[in-house]
């Protein structure tokens, strides 16, 4: 079977031809149809992450058929005992573990779930990483309650969009940021209210006289910013941070913190019941998650180049097999 | 009747003869054997807190009698609605209303509870505002279990000291820390399993070869250190910050909260279902908040003193009337 495969850090996937893979007691193999693209794979491929194993198939996102059932996978492996964080074991499809950027892949059965119906292969590849992360960053670390006003900072990233889908469906308020006029158009369209550019020197001004403060903030830049977003949270609000592309937080005050009960909590990917919640509410709405554009298998280093670029609004998906 | 009042910012208090206070249809007037200091005062004689109006009578802790019964107050005025966050209309007793510094204050009846029977009256003056403080800090917003590990940074103020207290009785394991060694000693005498001194270069070693991680922290310092005791936080594990002596926040990392899915919160004051349940906790448990010394309410300067040198372990009470 084809696999796009990391043989050395740096350097390009390979496209390689490997054996067949074969179920195991608690294992099964998907056929997939499509995977998709996470943050983590361009990371992997840059040395950008600890305890690389190389040769190794990337990729965690992924839909197919196990025994003529059509399936989506939960790319969490070995959550663990605790609702509350991942244990030691805790690790995410597609490296160490070998990733659905292949024909075939190995996934334990606990990890393989129906395919919502109304979902194309391609969307339902694009779901299981961002979605099951927006999932519990929103509903679990950020106990999001209908009527709130939320901000998702950065909106264009697969789990900031999902999270706009969640809140809007959740009957939110949403206002969103970016640094692409053209991408906060498009959040506008799907039903955000608000949508700033963080280039425009104003813009907490802009979304604090526009309004007022946030019960919820669901961010994944971190850096100097992040003290400017204090200001915009109303009295015993909350922040959630998923990620830290901008780095580390500075300027933080314990003052605004206490005066103003405030939560800062992270969240990272989800358990297995944040999963399968996940799953009810995207199957109850309806919801589609976006998505960017479709490689071939063959065309995977096309597609990391344009999540490298992060111009991307939504998933970027790869096509295995039709 | 005698207050202590504050006429002039930076100067010290006079003791004043005032017209004696009559009760109103929701409020009595409390005849006070003992009142208490809190660094609040120390920061409103200074000019350090907002819309300071006088001449002013400070003082926000205090016990005494009101037709017979004995009783503390608590010096939270206008909760309000939320369990969450205190409401706008929201201050502590002491400015801008009249405080406990004096011979009668004047409270609302909703803040006036029975003087728990295994205190004296200093220890009962000693309780409310800390005790209130450290209640929500550890128990509501810490949401603190028996058996987990709590570190109390900045043993000997009033608040610390009554969240160690509450933790032992809560059969938590707890360690302190300190810049001084006298405070470390007597809190491991009153049953901190570890104590360790901040001066030390060392110190974050020490607690983690010692003790491994925290799953709660409860700090009131802030400042640059606040990110090296994000190493010390298990997974899943809570900081919650109720003071912010040292300054803004530095350096914090995204992704260790992310991945260790941390929440870091913000607690002040407490509602009035808190202030109930602390007395509750305090009587069950027959716990007595520690007495640094005892000053005559002429003699409220040199208690002022004292509490500016932050050398006092426990807290400084004004005796009013025996």
């Amino acid at each position: 079977m084809r696999a796009m495969r990391l043989h050395e850090i740096g350097s390009p996937l390979k496209l390689s031809e490997i054996p067949s893979l074969a179920g195991e007691n608690d294992k099964v193999v998907i056929s997939m149809k499509c995977a998709a693209l996470n943050r983590r794979d361009y990371w992997i491929q840059h040395g950008q992450y600890p305890g690389i194993a190389l040769p190794v198939t990337l990729g965690s996102d992924g839909a197919g058929t196990t025994d003529g059932r059509e399936v989506i996978i939960n790319p969490g492996l070995n959550w663990g005992e605790s609702v509350r964080v991942q244990g030691p074991d805790f690790n995410i499809l597609g490296m160490p573990t070998q990733g659905t950027l292949a024909e075939e892949v190995l996934v334990p059965k606990e990890n393989v779930f129906d395919k919502p119906n109304h979902l194309s292969w391609e969307e339902a590849a694009a779901l299981p990483l961002a979605g099951v992360t927006a999932f519990r960053a929103l509903f679990i670390q950020g106990n999001a309650a209908p009527l709130e006003k939320v901000l998702i900072t950065g909106i264009g990233g697969g789990v900031a969009l999902a999270a706009m889908q969640f809140a809007i469906a959740h009957r939110m308020e949403v206002c969103v940021t970016s640094g692409s006029d053209d991408k906060l158009s498009r959040a506008l369209a799907m039903g955000a209210k608000g949508a700033v550019n963080y280039h425009d020197p104003d813009w907490i001004k802009t979304l604090t006289s526009t309004f007022g403060g946030f019960d919820l903030i669901i961010d994944s830049a971190g850096g100097e910013n992040f003290s400017l977003m204090q200001r915009l949270v109303n009295p015993g609000g909350r922040i959630v941070v998923y990620g830290g592309t901008l780095g580390k937080i500075q300027n933080l005050s314990p003052q605004v913190m206490y005066w103003r009960q405030m939560h800062i909590i992270g969240s990272t990917m989800g358990s297995p019941k944040d999963f399968s919640a996940m799953l009810l509410f995207v199957n109850t709405h309806h919801i589609k998650p976006v998505v960017d554009s479709v490689f071939d298998l063959a065309e995977t280093n096309a597609a990391m180049d344009k999540l490298r670029e992060s111009a991307q609004f939504g998933k970027i998906v790869i096509r295995i097999a039709s």
